[in-house]
């Protein structure tokens, strides 16, 4: 890669799309800051003692305005910080250039290729010759990903002598992960093991994430504490089901224009971020049919007035198409040729994968009619219509709007900011072994109230009695560890 | 008591209010079995095998329609059944008639005293000399209890001599628990442990119980296995939540006949019962506002553009009082005089006490006048203005309506078919403890699934390729144990 | 008709089921006062000077507690009134007993035959020897249409000789008005043409009747002025939507308890009715498709998310049928044989010919099972599986329920006195001749205003500048007659 | 003015920002084109017969791609075109290069200043020396006033040989209309005059031009026909409430990335456009506050379950503002003073005044800090806080987003199409007088018809039978004139 890395005049790096955007960025940083009592509220509790005082700290996380308030969160509270995003497509370029001159280290900019982001994901775990970062937070998990792959690479060069292949893999995303842990391999054999040695932890952020966290976890090969900060309930039942049921308008709206009331909308799975999806669908007057595999969602579903069907049933008969399931091969080429002339095709839930974006770059005679940046109708040969391609296949909410609003996002990023305190603190206690963890109730619910007031909402407080008399303490936890919300 | 147990022509006892209403309760149960296709199914699945063959269930749990399915499942799977209602106001006549005249031993009516309440729930414990019932399902955890403070007093008896002494408490419904154990000592000291030798185990219905039986798991006094089956999802986030968004309207209708639209409805609670409730309101075109402890819950009541406020902001601007906390002391009578004239005060939640019907009875000149049965206007004295109080402070659900519709409880009472026959199955195998433990997810989602078809939803198939790349298997279970729904 | 007339120890007639439920209805009647601002204050701005003084008012409009509160608002205005309901299902008892015994003369139960149903209409309508009445308030229009059929009548007899054959219609309800009429003139061959000599107009409740005084103005055959309640804003904008969307639930849930959650409703038109009938099984969690033949509310519709269809192509495939239309034909027998067993068939539109009752009673096999009252199940011999009719075809609503709740009551009850007293005071002047009015818009204004600070509603008041700037006065009226709310 | 009109190739004028937008625009155009049936019908229908053939067409209306749709349908028909924007920040820069290059001459671009914009409106009304254009499609009424002000101007001078005074008038944009008429005055004394008389009628699009028509018609100043699109249900009812439901949020997004869930909305006025704004802040999870002068609108959102307040009694509660009056002066800048911190303040219902930005504008020391463009932040002195205002107090639906999605322009586009047929087609018969009318009946409900069948779905038809039995038409139109919808 011929990118070069650029330096602010006092020295740090950073590689963003213009830096002249940075006032811009400051601007809607200070407008998000109203917006997100909890991070600010961890400013106010925690700036004056200084906890991430020497930790160095590596973020990839979409570099949004949002994030941008986190990584000022973690710089108030004492850390250096590294960050780039986890999408090619989040990077809003206003939020990058502020932080880039203001605040951290930022490798990130909207519209990056694949190399570029892995590239970027390289630049932010690299603090130089004493190895990586302390922490990392992570979202997708694509930060620890490298790093475990490397440090596989390592062993086994060190082992047999042999380098990774790129050409072993058909995936391309994955031989350009191998080609960088190759090249590093010939600078440093022992790159990725001194970030291992390094790290405490990490936080991860979203579901994908947490899921292959767990995967290494039952595999013995966690090679790091992780703290799952996706299923905090103050994450997982706000950022994925509101944040969507906001974001998901937002981006058909700026990506189409489409008139939303009136059409019928497929939402595929009805996790949190479907029935996100889904109310917000409903909400705007479309008609919405639910595909999902899990009785239990599905039956959810119906008591909402939702139809649930399959997609080949109704693929014919919708208008817009969104995936939420976290799972691959949702929306398949042969699919969208069933699909009436321009049906909008989407995915917020979890990699392009979701929609068979390679069978649709490959299918005989399509033609890619760009509209806008992000915004793409693909036309077939046989009839002639087309479909239109939101994001590439990747989230929309973020590729063809800002992603989700500041509110939910603090919510969110506030228990980053807490998992990070909590695994920084613990560091040589022991308390955390190579395992995922989630955060204490009390915890979760002290997120929570930190975002009551912003929005004039007012508790009632349990009298000693009440509160004997359903076995919980008066200042809480309220609930069991099971308790679904 | 002087209450006279009745029998049939094949002398199963009972004890209802009127028996000619059995054709019409008959009727109307038929209509039910249309709707409780997760019942229904058991019937088919099990019946051939008559798995219930030799047990003895006891049932203490509101004897309506929806229940009587799930007697005559109980039944027709080859169990022999005796019946209490859980609720002083919630049987349906027609239902009671229909089952002591057809199918089981009960003894319920609409409408019972305290006193009788209990008797019930005694008879029904009462199978005869040979001790208990193998089997118990329970519903607030009366029937529970009533065995383990028998328990409790005849081991008290053995070791002292004594016997429990009615006057010893303030609380008027215990005194009568006392009373009936006083009573049955006298007639065989080892009566309530030679129920608990034989019991194989209990199957709880509802929070309240489940709440009990996880502090006597804490304490080490629980004498016998239990299933939580409030806490399958098929469970709390649809009885609960769905059956409540149904039947607080139905109540309130029923009772009062009055607009909802337009109302200010003040929701205390915002747990699956209080979301419930809300969205039911929300919907009436009610404004409501919400009262909570929990911050999270506050949180998720501000994102559905709820108001959260403390009851004594708004006790004097709202038209509509909705108990549903599980907790005590929830609207005290010093609340009630500061409220508008013709104020609605009623619970959906747990017992009478959410609201001060003490304080209420009590309170120096009060008057009160029953408009009709379960709809009572009480007078204060200094204003003259009066508030109207339903079904006495108790479930107003099951007291001014008929409870949850069928197609729900259909979910609700499959789980509870699969808990006891999971008990009976394995009550020599040392399985089950003394603790509380949950249905197994995979059996929550046939729940799920045997409610679908009804409802013409139609599941998506996982391929191998799909569920591997989730890591769950192709047939389910499809989440992790901590996934909230 | 071997009917009886009663008479109260004041000597004032009366024909109820059963007058001992007079005190119930009196509690409920004050009751139902608090929440009708609209009658209350017309009680106190016009009680004082009495215009009724003097004023024979029949009303044949649905005896139930709302309207009770308008039977008392006229006579607390100095009027004498006498009443039958306009529907042999919507009696209210309790209602009826209590004018019977403390306001006016009653001639209304629930569950009247036919034959009785038009006893009780000419009951109503006879004054005795001095004639009819001087006002009449009329729904749906069978008091208007006996004076004009009697007029009619007396006509034909005057020049031909000739008596009304009842055997010269199918229509047996037509068969019974013409018996009546048949009688009356062998009494007093002018009985109809005093009535109307005396009457000073009627004002007229709903669509249906709405409709047939349009007619007859058109076919210049009306006999008097005739005042269009139906069409204040007041009355068709908040009694037909907010009206219907609170009672349609409640009467699904007396009649059937049925869940609404996860079913599939068809909703027959799309106009008041029809949105309110839609808008309750949306929130209620049921999948909703409408029939409309006007391509302007099919439209709107659509905008709500909600799918257009005719009935044949979703008859198999639906729960719950309501009709809304006003028109006839809607559901006929071999669409109910179509429908899945236990299919919920009732109309809350017009008459009960929206549903073609007609046919299901004779069709050669069929069988009728009464649930309970208003509630059917009617069997096809050859499937063995049946639908469920309500009320019998008629309005649900009141069959099955109460009807409207008395707050939306208030509104339309307030434009009936407020016509009738438009209607009364200008009985002299020559203003309303034989045409049908609407009330204008100051006064539909006034009502609404009315019912505001019930609500806790609170207007802002234009400045004269803002007035003038839009051309308005400042105290309204406030549209243009074309408004459409 | 010192701008020069441009000219393509084929000598047409105009006037854009970019026509290297124009590419972009056609892809976008194409898109619209598919989502807006009834204009595409039109060019089936009457494109061949060339009705506009000869007919100089003016438009007046926000020059975005659906009016670009707009703009190509009346060129289909045969007419020759001129077009402007009638909002300073409303076009769209593709459409109007898209347009300019391919179909019309057009004086428009996103951001004129006052200046720029009535010099737009000039060059779209001048067609050279042989007078104006034959048919004027208006929104606001801009360019009908510049004429009426011209003639009357003309006159004036003609009379008394005075020239109009800019200075005689405080409204800076009125002195802008003046000084234009006074320099065509000097050119050619009867200019308007000629305009005038060519002129065969205006189809005028909405509330605040509709008006000022009546107003005109009142005094007998207008001075040729006019048809009121805007009171067509198809219009009025959809694009004034779902075009907003749909747009509102859409700006608040694109501008601001605020939350709308948990917030407080104050929505001044609920007419078609306060409904539409009120139910898609309640939707997306805000609780909504409405203020109205009308109270039967405010009843009718009392119905919805919004509280209606003043707005002096919430302004420093709220979080967004919303103005949806069609009057004046409704938030004034001591009302702004008095609000939360980055509350965001708008206007989507008429002129800017509806938000006093003049009194914000020339408040003593207040800071304006421009976020981005149409979103400024206002700071006020005493306090510091600030207020966010978007599109300078301009309709921020079309100044910060798209404005209304294609389908529902598609009905009011539709309308329009059909008014433009009518007036040119009786141009000679005298059918229309210096009047203002409605679309017949049935022309609106052609115009739903159309575009039915793109949503799927599927109207019912009256039997013969049944029509006469209600006494309409078989084909429509189905409603008398007063209905509501």
């Amino acid at each position: 890669m011929a990118l070069t890395v650029e330096k602010t005049s006092s020295g740090r790096e950073y590689k963003v799309k213009d830096m002249s955007l940075a006032d811009f960025g400051r601007l809607e940083l200070e407008l998000a800051e109203v917006e997100m009592p909890g991070l600010m509220s961890c400013r106010t509790e925690f700036g004056p003692s200084q906890p991430f005082k020497g930790a160095r700290i590596t973020g990839s996380l979409h570099m949004t305005i949002q994030t941008a308030v986190l990584i000022e969160t973690l710089t108030a509270l004492g850390a250096e910080v590294r960050w780039c995003s986890c999408n090619i497509f989040s990077t809003q370029d206003h939020a990058a250039a502020a932080i880039a001159r203001d605040s951290a280290a930022v490798f990130a900019w909207k519209g990056e290729t694949l190399q570029e982001y892995w590239w970027c994901t390289e630049r932010a775990l690299d603090w130089g010759p004493g190895g990586g970062p302390d922490l990392i937070v992570d979202d997708g998990g694509d930060a620890t990903l490298l790093i475990h792959e490397g440090v596989k690479a390592e062993e086994e060069f060190e082992k047999t002598g042999k380098v990774p292949d790129p050409t072993s893999t058909d995936n391309p995303e994955f031989q350009i992960v191998l080609s960088i842990i190759k090249e590093g391999l010939q600078v440093d054999p022992k790159k990725y093991h001194k970030m291992k040695d390094r790290l405490v932890g990490v936080s991860e952020e979203t579901t994908t994430g947490v899921k292959r966290l767990y995967q290494m976890q039952a595999n013995g090969t966690l090679l790091f504490p992780a703290i799952n900060v996706n299923d905090s309930v103050t994450k997982s039942k706000f950022d994925n089901l509101y944040g969507c049921r906001h974001s998901l308008p937002d981006g058909l709206m700026r990506a189409t224009d489409v008139m939303i009331a009136g059409k019928v909308a497929v939402v595929c799975g009805y996790g949190d971020v479907g029935k996100g999806c889904a109310a917000a669908m409903k909400q705007a007057g479309a008609r919405v049919i639910v595909t999902e595999i899990d009785p239990i969602c599905a039956l959810q579903a119906t008591m909402e007035g939702l139809q649930v069907r399959t997609l080949e049933d109704v693929v014919s008969e919708a208008d817009i198409f969104v995936t939420t399931t976290g799972n691959k091969d949702i929306i398949m080429v042969s699919d969208m040729r069933k699909m009436k002339n321009n049906a909008i095709v989407c995915n917020i839930g979890h990699f392009d994968n979701e929609i068979d974006m390679l069978g649709l770059e490959t299918y005989p005679g399509v033609k890619r009619i760009t509209i806008k940046p992000q915004t793409d109708r693909w036309v077939f040969p046989e009839t002639n219509t087309g479909i239109i391609i939101l994001a590439e296949g990747r989230l929309m909410n973020l590729g063809c709007a800002t992603g989700h609003p500041s509110f939910v996002m603090s919510c969110s990023f506030t228990n980053q900011v807490i998992a990070q305190l909590e695994l920084w603190k613990e560091k040589s206690s022991g308390k955390y072994g190579k395992e995922v963890y989630v955060l204490p109730k009390h915890l979760d619910e002290k997120v929570a109230a930190l975002h009551l007031e912003k929005l004039g909402a007012k508790l009632t407080k349990l009298s000693k009695d009440q509160a004997d008399y359903i076995s919980v303490p008066v200042e809480g936890p309220y609930k069991p560890a099971h308790y679904r919300y």
